[in-house]
């Protein structure tokens, strides 16, 4: 097995390499000066291929490096498994208005016709979003790690969830942090104004709360709940996300809202995060899926 | 027949449907503030659909563009032609160094799976990347446009090839501007010292030199051109491209090179160049593929 490791990698084929005990090999990719992507790939021996992309901001260059080399690798009858940290249009996995186009089919189409057989990602926003996809798919839930990481880095934790779809994520954490869990729901009344609320129970006061979530992308949700554990009496509050995709001015706005740290893992490069590598569960499910 | 224009249209679109006598709608693209793409496509009561979008800088964005607003009409069984004006990676059509990716390739699978039946373009760089799309084809060539466009407008014209790869485009411009024609080549010595010198003959002596190519792209080549026709006698020189890519500083490198005025077409916006509409082409090429 060769593990070919694409330049939105963010680390994790180095890692991923070690863990599978399989050959690393960088891609070459440069632009022509009409801003065109170049992608060479090394001449690789060995036709059990992992190529490694995260598909973050700029998403659409780094999913076209991707299919660029999955598809120059089809030709050479690889058996290609494509490992997206990071899997971008993870949440358009429907039409939320009429008309909207239901991008993450086009980027699982585009993966198909470009000769990956199987693909594994981490914490999709919609696991839905992976019924799109003919081939098989390995889904990497990383909670457990980030959590096992937060592990005595918090005085006296308290699990919050910014919404009820975070729940389970929540709990799960909770379980690994030993300490109370709950989520906030928002209320819009007649007038529009949004309240929130917790719904669970639980007491933040003199609380550590660690606001877990899937994706930080503006921070805006992240931000209210914090405001919302601050005027509930937690003595800090931090937040740990799966993929910090860290929107223009998410920082400044969380840093606003009193959140002290932020960790997250290495799906996405974030240099103001505290960085979890989670390597490890991607080594797991790249053996299953080719298991 | 209903003409779908995407963001990258260029105005073509509108040109298009008033030419096809098609109902024009305007694809609706915004960004989420990750900045990934939101496209919404209209209404339409029409299965027979012409998608209009080029795909210059930045390609992958204006690429993908036109996959998801295919992708969506595939599912509601519409008959999609996409008119791609300017189509990207036409030039990367075959490995030109071991492990390249042969980019136009994932281009065209790509289109394919998102449901494209045939495909429209202007001047593909190569037209052998064409071969791989799986559907019917419409080249529409169009330097007659441009070089009777032309008339009248230089005072006592020459037409120049960049390079031997560009004379059949410059015998067929030398023919609507009746005036002589040639093409310049370069030599490298056994030092790697360029040189250039006409090959096929002409006297540019107070003759207004244009240089026809397809693509401007860095300008380098077109600008060598041009002090090699001023070095010849040159009263002026001015260049006709198909494609003005104008790659960043490409502008500049011309304006040193003494290249007066810049002409081209509508399938890439360019605020410096004297642009010629070639929408009537296309809409021979969209008839032509939709029988």
């Amino acid at each position: 097995m060769i593990v070919l490791g694409g330049s939105a990698s963010n680390g994790i084929d180095i890692h991923l390499a070690r863990e599978l005990g399989a050959d690393l090999v960088k891609l070459a990719t440069t632009r022509f000066p009409d801003g065109e992507i170049k992608v060479t790939v090394p001449d690789i021996k060995d036709d059990d291929v992992v190529i490694v992309q995260s598909t973050y901001h700029p998403q659409e260059k780094n999913l076209f490096e991707l299919l660029l080399a999955a598809r120059f690798l089809k030709d050479r009858k690889a058996d290609i498994t494509a490992v997206i940290p990071y899997l971008a249009y993870a949440r358009q996995n429907r039409s939320f208005a009429e008309g909207e186009a239901v991008s993450i089919n086009t980027v699982m189409d585009s993966l198909s016709a470009s000769g990956v057989k199987s693909i594994v990602t981490v914490n999709p926003h919609r696991s839905g979003s992976l019924m799109y996809f003919r081939g098989k798919v390995g889904v990497v839930n990383c909670e457990k790690t980030v959590a096992e990481a937060l592990s005595g880095k918090l005085g006296d934790p308290f699990v919050l969830a910014p919404d009820k779809g975070g729940l389970e994520m929540a709990k799960k954490a909770s379980a690994i942090l030993k300490c109370d869990y709950t989520y906030i729901e928002k209320h819009r009344d007649a007038y529009g104004t949004v309240s929130v609320e917790k719904t669970h129970g639980g007491n933040f006061s003199r609380k550590d709360v660690v606001i877990f979530d899937d994706i930080i992308s503006t921070g805006s949700t992240i931000s209210q709940a914090s405001r919302f554990a601050y005027s509930e009496g937690a003595s800090s509050v931090s937040v740990a996300g799966i993929h910090l995709v860290m929107a223009n001015g998410a920082l400044e706005k969380m840093k606003n809202a009193g959140i002290e740290r932020i960790f997250g893992t290495n799906t996405i490069p974030c240099s103001s995060a505290e960085i979890i590598d989670i390597s490890k569960d991607i080594a797991s499910g790249v053996k299953k899926v080719r298991g």
